[in-house]
């Protein structure tokens, strides 16, 4: 019997963990097979997503979180959660996509990457993991998706998805989340940016980093007087509004604290969101599926090229050629 | 015989031109005939996108750029530009599309935007529209392009698409124009920031906005050193660096001596540019055309949400699920 590379990931193999998640980056083939595979054992790892402004000091926040995660002062707040279920170990595991999505074009990874894994290098029991867009339309999202798949299946007890953006690439990757953490800092002028970015909506707790600088406070106010906008039910949960310093690593502890009682909180909630999460990756896998059979099945090479350049010459408009192309998937399977 | 929409459209009445953006911004049914409706009267206008981070001043910039445009100078400048064509008229007219791709849940308006629309209000050759998400993937980037369709339709000479992000969205909606300017602005910390967010790589032109600030010629040398990175060819054109302060009006005169250059230098790499464009709507709008079948003609109400219970029961894993989607499509197809 052979061992297949969705076993080897089972088995928490931390170079098959790697090689998985190229699959899925790349649009591999095999990625579809290998999730197919690894699924069942997947829904276990508690993601959190951490978002928020360039600058605001995300990664060294994210390692802040790594190193508390590990720690067991932490693990004894987890243990003492009773809703953090029976799963939990002796020793908390934790795995880190570092996504960004600014990158349409080049591809790269996050800068400092490679210094933050050494960092964590000698603890097999931290896997992290840098990635960029492709350049497809909601590839990066779905990438990181079925990445996150891959390290909770792997066995790893928290997911840490880390993005940098203000848009709605931000909101699809920070979707797959069951906690999401909004970072927020002082003092760039950025304040009412971060208020009517959008990510107010999908915050479920706020973080000022570098809370040391002048304008924290005036910062939290302008969260608080949005947040006293909305109406909460009174078992609804509000979103805290925490201060770190990461680099110091103050106030960690106490983010630590408050992703427990948001899961504690948060049990109904997170099974809704997770719905939705699935709902809204099954559309776009449809739809990816669907592009990919066309492309690779039906179209001849050059064929879209010159079905554009008669919508480029106004001899064909675009809604009547993407209808033309819609049916012809369907007339050819027809033939089949 | 009866006036259509497409047929106020095409005379350039605001009122109509105002419906329409609504209906491709709602995905109305109706909006697909609309721009098969006039479609073969597009391709006139010259679409200029305006971009950059939060906080740049890129309205203020916009809001500049409509007066400069209206202004004899500007349009002299035009009229000198062999290449910019017969089709000048005697007095250019501008449409605006305010795009904000950052607030995908409130699916509101930029702020500010009826007060810029007061400014203009007396002036009849200047259209602004503003445009916020509806949520869908891609939705957005789809419901701007076809929103400049009906300016150019209307017969506006220039129609300048705003947009605010670093993220995929941004690039997916500037996709749309014929040139690009990327804004920045110094003093924010956000230099480094800025050159790592891909948009370095979609850049005709940039700008540098609030340019009597301190740190100016930092982010000039900045973007400047980045650039000297980049091969090009001799004949290739090379992203100059202007400075402008929107507020005075410094400087925008020689932006859209730019623009105009831009344009001269361009006309090959339009063709393509344009011809990219078309097929990336290509493969965006067939993608939607099969969802909106799968949703509105195949599934019944309520399988989708039962579809997605099975797989947050682990009973059925995504690409299973999202595969049988699509071949449900084509079967039923099949039977008609």
């Amino acid at each position: 019997m052979t061992t297949t590379l969705a076993d080897r990931v089972l088995a928490g193999d931390p170079r098959a963990m790697a090689r998985a998640i190229s699959l899925v980056e790349n649009e591999d083939p095999a990625a579809a097979e290998l999730v197919r595979a690894i699924f069942p054992r997947t829904g276990r790892a508690y993601l959190v997503g951490v978002t928020g402004p360039p600058g605001a000091g995300k990664s060294t926040l994210v390692d802040r979180l790594i190193v508390g995660l590990r720690t067991p002062s932490a693990q004894r707040g987890k243990d003492q959660n009773p809703s953090a279920g029976s799963a939990v170990s002796a020793c908390l595991t934790v795995g880190v996509l570092a996504v960004d999505p600014t990158s349409p074009f080049s591809g790269g990874a996050l800068l400092g990457d490679r210094l933050r894994m050494q960092t964590h290098a000698s603890d097999s029991g931290v896997f992290i993991r840098s990635m960029a867009t492709r350049g497809h339309l909601g590839g990066l999202a779905r990438a990181t998706g079925d990445a996150a798949l891959v390290l909770d299946a792997a066995g790893l007890d928290v997911v840490i998805i880390e993005t940098v953006g203000v848009g709605q690439d931000e909101v699809d990757i920070i979707r797959a989340a069951d906690v999401s953490i909004v970072t927020l800092v002082p003092g760039t002028g950025d304040e009412v940016q971060a208020l009517k970015a959008g990510i107010m909506e999908i915050a479920d707790l706020f973080v000022i980093n570098k809370a040391d600088r002048e304008g924290a406070d005036r910062l939290a106010s302008a969260v608080e007087a949005n947040l006293s906008l909305q109406t909460f039910q009174p078992d609804e949960w509000r979103p805290p509004i925490l201060k770190t310093v990461a680099t110091s690593g103050n106030g960690v502890p106490e983010l630590i604290d408050a992703v427990w009682r948001f899961r504690a909180h948060g049990q109904p909630a997170l099974a809704a969101r997770r719905k939705t999460r699935s709902e809204y990756r099954l559309r776009e896998l449809v739809s990816h599926r669907f592009m990919h059979r066309l492309e690779h099945a039906i179209l001849k090479p050059g064929e879209l090229a010159s079905i554009v350049d008669r919508i480029a010459a106004r001899e064909l408009d675009p809604y009547t050629a993407a209808d033309d192309l819609m049916w012809r998937v369907i007339a050819d399977t027809k033939s089949q």
